[in-house]
């Protein structure tokens, strides 16, 4: 294992990063964190490997300035600071997705947000955040790669769960590891939804209570659709 | 066995919800449950297991007001009144299926009735019904989780095959359990052919009485369709 | 083999079959036949099984009135008609798909032709034909289950490769069995694509020339898909 | 090996070809081609055989001519020339992907520019190039299969990495072979998000200098996904 990196945490998280890969919220890109249970100035998070390929000893320990505490360590993601900024600016936040899924990516870049329209997504309260890179850097690669890009995704994600990215993806945070994946993995269904209801007529989303309440509920199943998705995943080569 | 749980018939009831997962019915949650040959008070239902992983062993038999007849059971799915009741309101109905298939979540979500497109669903007849738990509960988390709620589901079902339950899913049932799991497979098969239809212009749905006559001759034919679904599932852990 | 049916044949058969569900073409239900190579008034068609599950002991040979040559055959699908009264009507024809593949429906069901979009599809020419069950049957079980309702069909398709059944799904025709595969599955993709570029603006279609000599260059190509969608099927069974 | 064929890149051109496959950019059709590192004046291309069971063997060195340099070689695929016109009319391209993924064929057929909506697609620049058969070529079987109608498709490529063929699919061209992957991968990935981004409102698509600065900065991160992209395609028979 990396320097400080706990070892049931860094399998937990590789099988995250797996779990992602399997339910198509990420592909060669994207990545998973999870703040370090033993001090809250740092972050676990793999090295530069797709998601799919992330194996327990390639979870490094970072510190939020973005840098790793073990000089040695292998390359890290460009975009570690997504992670660093939003652990400095929410303590109530455990754990990081950034992705790239498919049906999320169309709110982005049309300037919507994400309404919760189902229980399952009732984490999306009464909206998803919008992330406009431009505002902070003028014409940037796209990438959250400083942590000056980093702060700004941070303010505007604000108190949500949730930021879209335009011209790139989206952020979700969690207070749990196994919770930010489930709301990875429900806030691409819930924009799938979101999609076909809009084309069918005028979509009746969770009142935010209903979210509120749906979201508490919801917390208390995740281990039910945990244990499938890591069946899912069959073999595994760690 | 779990007390008083026929061995084929538990057989049969994790098949079933094998299959509805191998079909993307249902994911980590939903559930397919069957009423007791020897006894209409009675009906089995897996206990809270993902339907992926339903075994034979996890299958538990409850009771109308939906308490497990074995006081050792384990923990029981919170929305086992949406079977508990429909049995009770609807002395043909044998089987029930409660899922969140994506594509009919639309209709529900925009408040608009699937209506059979094609024979193979016929048994939607004139139409499904619609469910506002807000109704019948005020701002909630959106699971029918009391028998009061599940009493109120079985009304806005009525005689009908199919209910949409806004802001969560959809219910269907049967006279069998193979029927009522082809039902579910084919709710969601219209659902999607009712999302592109209205997209290319005025859909033509089937005449009553087609619905009727497609309905009756699809059942005989439910016997080939199981027959693959079955050998899919290819080798079982049971 | 079952009687008079070329044992060559009827692995060709079995594995257009497998092709055919293993590209979603069908599911449980659909259909192809081949005319018989030694008798035009014969065909071959699989007895009632489910497309994945049909093996080369599985066909049967049928007469023009949908009877089976061996008075001992298995029990036949409801449908042979669609095959038999095709057959009948257009000595061009050598074989025949039924299907309810998942794009073309819609189409079906709007009242609207296929018409093709890319070179793949050049044997849609003109447009695909509209069958209306009702006009030849009022209302039905939507099954072409008799010989009048199949001259019906073969009305309807005319000198047309591929004809839409409202409420139902659809029928392409081809002079080879390859030939008639590749149609069913192309018919589909050049579905899907016509869904989305409607949605985008005005399609540019294949003029009829250009659908005329794009089929008659695809038909050359055959051979090269054919083999992959061998090779996709793996092992088989038979 | 063939004449002339280098051997590892016989085998990383088979390798392209599976991967291909694998993300459904072509189906039994399509192929990928790469210029001779050691004279410009070639480009390696598979004989004519469907993508998906490329061999490192059947890899063939051609002319600009079209030709093939080994005068035994198999059967070529009709549309080489796509390839040696490319090659002929642009220096700085190493590597050719002609497909008809099913996402970017809806934008030829309406006649609507592929732009970059996110970055993983900033190699678009300002937009895809298109390119219309029958301007050059009247009524045709669609293929381009003549070196003039090779040098008519360049034409309308000019400077652009992605040229969109009415009626038929797209060419994307790149500085590498992984690149060029790259490029067929997600430029089917953004024409994906185009469709459903329209259907949601008003598209806000990366600035000339975004997709630039993004186009530069992904050119660093293939290998990431390469890695992946090989480790799907399991084990191989070569």
């Amino acid at each position: 294992m990396g320097l400080n990196v706990p070892e049931d945490l860094a399998r937990e998280l590789a099988l995250a990063n797996r779990i992602l890969y399997d339910h198509q919220i990420v592909d060669g890109l994207g990545h998973a964190s999870v703040r370090h249970p033993d001090d809250p100035q740092l972050f676990l998070l793999s090295a530069n490997r797709a998601p799919a390929l992330v194996r327990p000893q390639d979870i490094v320990c970072y510190r939020l300035d973005g840098s790793a505490l073990d000089p040695e360590a292998p390359r890290p993601y460009l975009e570690r600071f997504i992670h660093s900024e939003i652990y400095r600016a929410r303590p109530d936040v455990q754990a990081v997705v950034h992705s790239h899924s498919m049906s999320v990516i169309p709110f982005a870049c049309a300037g919507q947000a994400l309404r919760p329209l189902f229980h399952m997504a009732g984490f999306l309260g009464e909206g998803s955040a919008h992330f406009e890179i431009r505002d902070a850097g003028g014409d940037t690669d796209m990438l959250v790669s400083s942590p000056y890009l980093g702060q700004a995704l941070a303010r505007s994600l604000g108190q949500h769960s949730c930021v879209l990215m335009r011209g790139h993806g989206s952020t979700v945070v969690g207070t749990g590891l196994r919770q930010a994946i489930y709301r990875a993995i429900y806030a691409e269904a819930n924009a799938k939804l979101q999609l076909s209801t809009q084309a069918l007529g005028e979509p009746q989303y969770l009142s935010t209570r209903e979210a509120q309440l749906s979201s508490d509920m919801n917390d208390g199943q995740i281990p039910r659709s945990w244990d499938l998705w890591v069946q899912r995943l069959g073999a595994l080569d760690f």
